[in-house]
């Protein structure tokens, strides 16, 4: 297993060129959060807003419109039970994120399968939540794209079939690469499996132990792959570090950290590691 | 009576395990927050949230979810009125907490009742407000669980008969002792009756004398139960004094604190205090 | 004309005793917002809330409920066009606050008729906005209680028949003294008229030239009534000094001032005045 | 091509009398967000806002008044499907902005062409966005007012017919001629396209690059031209600079900006800017 260090935010991380324009950046769009899990989809969109991708649609219930707007007016609504609209997003996004606080009930399947009918190749597919379990419970076929699964332990249980004791480096490689998929393999010390290589992120804090944490990296992974879309494993990777690294930095100081606080922290954080590896200031929090 | 101190904090408050997650932290489940009251029940949703509980959710009048959700994300939503699903919400709880503007008519008596038939002797049940006045009026019996009462004084003397003015240890403390349970009888100088002891809060301050404080200070009860589980008793006691020692602070610059104040100073008075007695520095929010 | 000087505040804002709690300062109910100008009550209700009242109840259109909450879980909604409600919640108030975004068709006046109809001697009305203008509009008759009109200039022109380019301190007086009430007549050097005396404000900002600052003023006007309740007329005239000192302040960095930031701002303005004249400094957002 | 320099704000942005009032500084109305777009009209009013208009009515979707009031109670709201109430908010406005999420179905049409109908020439009239797409796809006549388009390039080559490859100053300043309109074409180093000279912006910052960036200029147009209303051209010019000036300086520390930060950092930055270019300091914001 290779470590994970902070060299990947210097080289994903690069300053933005002056003539760029939104469209440079991107389109994500997130399908979850139902009528009982809005805030999951809410941490989601706001963290891909945060990490700078140029636009960013949120296809969730209806009732929570209200409060996607409230906080973050930067990204468009659309109704997840209309699936003609949900298609129409999916198909022109960079990235899609789907799972965020979907749910597992019947309504949650069927938006999840017509999400799965409407991925291409082309795009990065973060499969986050309650749609990796979907997927395993209906043994759903993965869909097109370039894959990347964010589960947590027991997540990976159901997709993989490898109990969460069993769950060894090896064993895990061995259904990645069944799955030609990327696993961010969510728990103390995460582990990122992809075709060449296996990351482990050494950094981190139990100050994250809170809920709504793993809807905000899949949010994050969602908005590093748009916006850095050359290399969307590096995106990934970069991620995930950041995401750990930004709440060592709160975790200096507050016993827990607030989901929302890392994604509304990333651009400053952004902005500091730009500057190159020997150049930004430790601490950039203060 | 015994004077609580700043002990318990540091008896409490401890640095989190390395290698912990978000179901380490438990799982709070608050019902309250009819159509009127929302703001009560949201308020003490973020409380539970900012105490550092694992898991949240609100189970309130459909009209707040979107209020809820724009404040506070973390926490998940459930409509008060779909009995079984507020009845799988408190099966599983660490902590139930029941109570914050749940008002008193007949949606609330039956939406309590439909609580108390689903706790169990293994979890902690913050009753507060309404509920406790509904219990009184209605002659409820005590639910199952570790029971924390969390009254004013007229509440108090709903559930007590002890009239206000007739309110004294002693008598307090027999029908503490005829129900076995924790009280939190709040007023200037707040008391907690235990089984084995009686505390008595000295600090505090009359910018306490605000809407919404005793919804904050319900929601840390349930926030550190769950997270704290170990000692459900000293975690009550350590919410107790928390929730004026927070108080006490912001309001050297303040006429009045804002209860939501309180709750959002939680992650960086609780890193204090996990440094212990001796480390910690008075003024944690200068 | 006397002019109001910053002794007001002294007079009025006093530390607060430590055995005081919640209904000690008093409750405050404001009623308008209907679906076009749900902000206006908003904005009022804030200010109620931050100046210090014990309890604060906004009754408003059910459209606004979820944007009350969002911003002020303090407040406890009702819905403006259930009569009894509003009338078992105007009768137990120490001040009632009337207008700001009600508006003037059938409905506004009905709910207006409502209001008036459950007032009493012993409570504090502050008629502001819409109100005013209904009640010229319809001749109604000034309802019981120790009467606050809030008008800005045309506002006065309606109610009391006095054009603009005619309001001399003289004829205004007159007026007042058969209204038997308090007037703040708001514009450049607002002027308050009372039984005994007229005060001139001679502080104050252009910055403060934005919608919504006459919503917080009023808000501003039921909280300071419901708290110094002693004085209703000291505690209107500190409510109108206070109002324009903070907005001063803020404006020393600000081109504009908007009308939340006076209210967020009361909580730390009102502590440097607690302190009395010569203790408190100058600048005290500095 | 003349270059726009921050000799425009000082031009502009003067401090305001002593005795001006919220009518002062003009009405402005904005119409559009629909179900899906909320967002960008309530960040283009939040711009209208926090640059100083006297009075901001939003017209959109009924499912966008709960989050327009939750972050900016400020302004008013009207349902955009009420063409009378849209017509009497068009018609006393000292400026209307339309566009801004507007859409480009049936019912957006429907409202446009309601707008149009009711505006006059002494109004300006901000047309952003689907407003100008709408146009060209309907061949809507321009609109009486004084018209201030502020289109994207592919949005220009919709309304202009010049391809974006073929879009130099001669052709676009012959097209303004023809529209007898000012056009503030967004790109790298927007153009500004006026009666008597081409402007250009060579300010900004990638940074900017940020779904939402041109509906907050579309709000600041609208709240410049209604504040500044002696001269609408440079009040325009004025806006798109500070635009761009304020970003820059928050892109400082930051690797993208957020359109509501420079909204709301416009009170302090316009204050810096009255006090005149030899007095203010470079870098407000810190």
């Amino acid at each position: 297993m290779k470590e994970l260090t902070d060299q990947i935010l210097y080289d994903v991380i690069k300053p933005r060129p002056n003539n760029s324009f939104k469209g440079t950046y991107g389109k994500v769009t997130l399908v979850g959060g139902n009528r009982n899990f809005g805030g999951a989809i809410i941490m989601a969109s706001t963290a891909a807003v945060c990490s700078g991708a140029g636009l960013v649609t949120t296809a969730t219930d209806p009732s929570n419109s209200g409060a996607l707007h409230s906080q973050l007016p930067e990204a468009m609504f659309a109704d997840f039970n209309d699936a003609d609209q949900v298609a129409s997003l999916v198909e022109p996004a960079t990235t899609v994120v789907v799972g965020p606080g979907l749910g597992d009930d019947e309504t949650s399947l069927a938006i999840l399968k017509n999400v799965f009918a409407h991925t291409n190749e082309k795009q990065n597919v973060v499969i986050d939540g309650s749609a990796i379990t979907l997927m395993a419970r209906e043994d759903l076929a993965q869909p097109q794209g370039n894959i990347i699964y964010t589960p947590h332990q027991m997540e990976w249980q159901r997709l993989s079939g490898i109990k969460i004791t069993d769950q060894s480096e090896e064993r895990n490689k061995a259904v990645q690469a069944k799955l030609g998929a990327t696993v961010v393999l969510k728990k103390h010390h995460t582990e990122i499996y992809t075709n060449d290589e296996v990351y482990q992120l050494t950094i981190g804090t139990p100050a994250q132990a809170v809920g709504g944490m793993g809807d905000t990296l899949a949010g994050m992974v969602g908005g590093f792959t748009a916006e850095f879309s050359k290399s969307p494993l590096k995106a990934t990777l970069a991620a995930v570090y950041s995401h750990s690294a930004v709440a060592e930095q709160i975790a200096k100081n507050q016993y827990i950290v607030l989901p929302h606080q890392i994604s509304r922290s990333l651009p400053v954080f952004m902005k500091k590691m730009e500057a190159g590896k020997t150049e930004h200031q430790i601490g950039f929090l203060n």
